[in-house]
């Protein structure tokens, strides 16, 4: 598991500094490179967080009248991404004196990482047009952040002429682009501000863009590139492509997206004197490239593996995982040639609903007499009803569920799909539906599993990072559902970890990531194994999933989008009945 | 609605009594003959309630050891009935002198309803066997309430066999005897207790048993004979199909449900001297024959023309309508000449599920805010949800359920089918999901009222009695997703004045129960009309519904039996997970 598996390269004291670029905040974490012991962190949360009602940066807002922004915007600041080299990694670097008297002297290289598809308008030195005197009062000269919704029409329209001409990058993407993606909010960008539009020299992503603010240089990094950018076999969509979804959107890629694509653990640059200010960091140290949350989660988890599938679950999960080879996955989000790790495919899947629909079940219908057992016993909800749970056998309960409420993303990718709760009865309890609903959602990562398999793409072991990790009841059931060996994390700030692991590399202490990842990353092996008594009546549970999943979500009964339609229609009007 | 509408026949002061009994109580009602006005009312309770764990009557109880009894059972002590002759009649007939002045002298008859199917095994004269010495401990010697549900195999065997020999009859009850009824009932009692099987003379519906011990004779109404006792076309099953299932069932018909069946509203007798004593009526006044509490409710609405379908809404809904031709309706309970009134078909259906399901989904499906919320404002938490329900045009939740949580008696009859909620997203709220359980019930009713249309019975209005009615939100709703006009009883104790119309009747103050209803019993008609604009909206769900119905209701795809069996297997394991 590479614990004190010292690289000739390194000395032993060497240090690496990894951010992670959350919704709400940055969180540096500093690292020592032999065995990737994480030794002091920090947290620094966003001064302007999520601009999601009005744009609350800017002199018309600093004046006390903030514009509204329309529904399913998400804006933020860039300068608050700089406020966290300046904060929180010198807080992090404390922290590990503190702890371990090391000083930042040793910090021989750092790395980051971003949510993403999350995207900045720049100038040609890299300056936010938000930052500029001209747009500093105009929402989109702001940074569009990955949950920002509002262009879904152009991603509508993206699809449907991708689909139209055949082309070929789109079975890439399981057949659908995001709208959160570069191209569907490049086009609203264009077609609702074109002055903010054509001033925008490079539309950049916040992990490339945070990496030019170290370095001084842009650089383009693989992973978003790949699976946001649809940057496939060395080229964009075409202008032709381009054209066709407005005239003026045909200089896009060529004009806007243009930047060396750089393999991941690549060295980006040089840490820049001012950087070095920033942060109290030595100047000249090693910058890696860009990469993103989920992605570098597999190396802090030593599964870069091909076949190892690591699994971030939290509100929802994404699943990366490498392969040897290109396989076209149906409903999978992508697959990007060394989208995790330079020299392998990366696979991209997702399930859009996972710990919110648990979340949801708790908040609205969990009974007052189970909120004050839990409280009196001081556990959560969510444990008072996995402890209930766990005492039935498999299929007591007589449910099975479909975990649709926030749609379906692999492999049906549908978001017109809907949640689904079968088999009550009036002696049916909270915790059995509850249960379903882990149930469904261990039902739907096998779902994932399988299409994986049958694409020709092998899954060995499943690796869970992320919150649910510490749901040992639900953990047990996934091994079970899907038959197997299920390792977990062992960093608790994974995603920080794996930035560190890439700097390692980029300051030239590893070979590559797969070597640091070996010595920097680790996870507890067979951490649960399938019990093959559950596993043989889970068959059974998900064989009525299956039923249920290709009856709903493959054409048979489109009875969800038709009541989605009903309800968009209907939710305008408000009855007042007798 | 013949208020005032004096009959000749009866003088302006005459009195009837009518007596409900049900499951936890008898209530007596004193009504003016003229135009059915109550003037006093009184409940008493079964002191032995419902038996269903343990026999508390009897020697044995008496000792202090009382005999366990199996699951399913459920008993009654027949002295109890006795008991609400004893107080709730004299204590109605204090209440109406008080309250208007009036006298037990003016009482011309007496008219009972029952639970059913109840049933009094009983020597020749009418004793209960558990009031003989020798089966005073024998369970099987008493009253086997309409719930006792462990005759289910017994049923079962009764189905399988009628549908092998393609046994005319079982068609008049939807293709389902049921195992709360005579013949299930009565197999359990030879097969478990052949010694009290072989002492019982008369196999006796409560219904009849208690007439019987008001008149000194036993008669055998037409409603219990035909609904519970397969009575058709003047007989009952063959002496060949009884001896089929058991060699020695063959007699069971011929020997202990013999009985002269009489038609509703006759005269079954006079009230004898004994039952005078008991009730502090008049000697001799007219008794009318035993009926039933769901059939009596419809003259009490002054609903008996065929066309009006009676709904009795509570925990479950009964429906009754009579029709002039004899059809017959896919899942009907039950079709019977002069079931309900004489010289009509009556037809009766059902819903094993309604206000169940919704005090089920109050238990355990909503939150606390919920509840205190509707503390706060005194209301209950149906009342809270209902009213933000109907702050909502319908169709704007996006749901569809299926209204099965009790299986589903009419149209499909499987109580294998269970309970499905559908298209829940992360902002479903549990008003939504209550507004849409609501919903299916009124659609499980719809699906019920066009399948009678279908076989040739018309429906031309809904009349409600049972507790549902105070829902004006629910009320509404019926009447735009059946597109029907609805009417609502007047009276809070419909199945007691039910019994007294026909206890005016058989003491001749009326030539017959239509007459009858029409002077003494009310609704009010046209209480809810179709709204256009809600109703063109309950077509859209009504068709998801019924699509979903058809695929899990009709064999397309049987999961929820199989999730039945699944969890009736897998309920005997307990799992202790880690």
């Amino acid at each position: 598991m590479g614990n004190d598996a010292v690289n000739g390269r390194a000395r032993p004291d060497d240090l690496v500094v990894g951010i992670d670029y959350g919704t709400l905040s940055g969180r540096a974490v500093v690292v020592r490179v032999r065995d990737g012991k994480e030794l002091g962190s920090a947290v620094f949360e966003y001064p302007h967080g999520v601009m999601d009602t009005e744009l609350t940066a800017g002199p018309a807002a600093a004046a006390g009248a903030p514009q509204q922004l329309p529904p399913d915007w998400a804006l933020q600041a860039p300068a608050d991404y700089v406020d966290v080299l300046k904060n929180a990694v010198p807080a992090a670097l404390t922290a590990a004196n503190e702890a371990y008297g090391v000083h930042a002297g040793d910090v021989i290289g750092i790395g980051t990482d971003f949510t993403a598809c999350t995207m900045v308008p720049t100038l040609a030195d890299g300056t936010p047009l938000c930052e500029t005197e001209r747009f500093a009062d105009r929402p989109h000269a702001y940074v569009k952040l990955w949950k920002h919704h509002a262009a879904q029409p152009h991603a509508d329209r993206i699809n449907a002429l991708a689909h139209e001409r055949g082309e070929p990058w789109i079975t890439r993407y399981g057949g659908l682009i995001s709208s959160e993606w570069e191209f569907a909010k490049g086009l609203q960008l264009l077609e609702e501000d074109p002055e903010v539009y054509a001033a925008t020299v490079h539309w950049v992503e916040a992990a490339d863009w945070i990496v030019w603010q170290l370095t001084g240089r842009y650089t383009r990094n693989a992973c978003t590139a790949g699976y946001k950018g649809i940057f496939q076999d060395g080229k964009y969509p075409s202008m032709e492509f381009l054209a066709a979804l407005n005239p003026d959107f045909a200089g896009f890629a060529k004009g806007k997206l243009s930047a060396d694509v750089v393999p991941l653990g690549s060295l980006a640059g040089r840490l820049t004197a001012e950087a070095a200010a920033w942060t109290g960091l030595p100047e000249g140290i090693a910058v890696a490239v860009g990469n993103v949350d989920a992605h570098v989660t597999a190396p802090a988890a030593n599964a870069v593996e091909p076949g190892q599938m690591v699994a971030i679950m939290g509100t929802s999960t994404c699943h990366v995982m490498n392969g040897t080879e290109l396989h076209e996955v149906p409903g999978m989000c992508g697959v990007v040639d060394g989208g995790i790790v330079d020299g392998l495919w990366g696979y991209e899947a997702g399930q859009s609903g996972v710990g919110d629909i648990f979340a949801w079940f708790v908040e609205n219908q969990v009974p007052a007499e189970y909120s004050h057992a839990a409280a009196e016993q001081g556990v959560s909800v969510h444990e008072y009803l996995t402890q209930l749970a766990a005492q039935q056998a498999p299929g007591a309960h007589g449910l099975v569920a479909l975990d649709w409420h926030s749609g379906n993303r692999s492999v049906l990718v549908d978001h017109e799909l809907s949640g689904l709760v079968l088999g009550t009865t009036l002696t049916t309890r909270p915790e059995e539906i509850y249960r379903a609903l882990l149930e469904a959602t261990a039902f739907g990562t096998r779902k994932i599993v399988e299409t994986f398999v049958e694409a020709g793409v092998p899954v060995t072991e499943f690796v869970v990072a992320g919150g649910l990790l510490k749901n040992r009841f639900l953990m047990q059931m996934y091994s079970d559902v899907t038959r197997l060996p299920l390792s977990t994390i062992v960093s608790e700030q994974g995603p920080a970890l794996g930035s560190a692991i890439h700097a390692a590399v980029a300051a030239g202490a590893y070979p590559d990531v797969r070597t640091a990842a070996a010595a920097m990353g680790d996870r507890v092996e067979n951490a649960y194994t399938p019990d093959e008594e559950a596993a043989r009546v889970y068959d059974e549970l998900y064989a009525e999933y299956s039923t249920l999943h290709d009856y709903f979500g493959r054409g048979a009964n489109e009875v969800m989008s038709r009541l989605k339609a009903l309800r968009r229609r209907q939710s305008a009007t408000v009855e007042v009945d007798a």
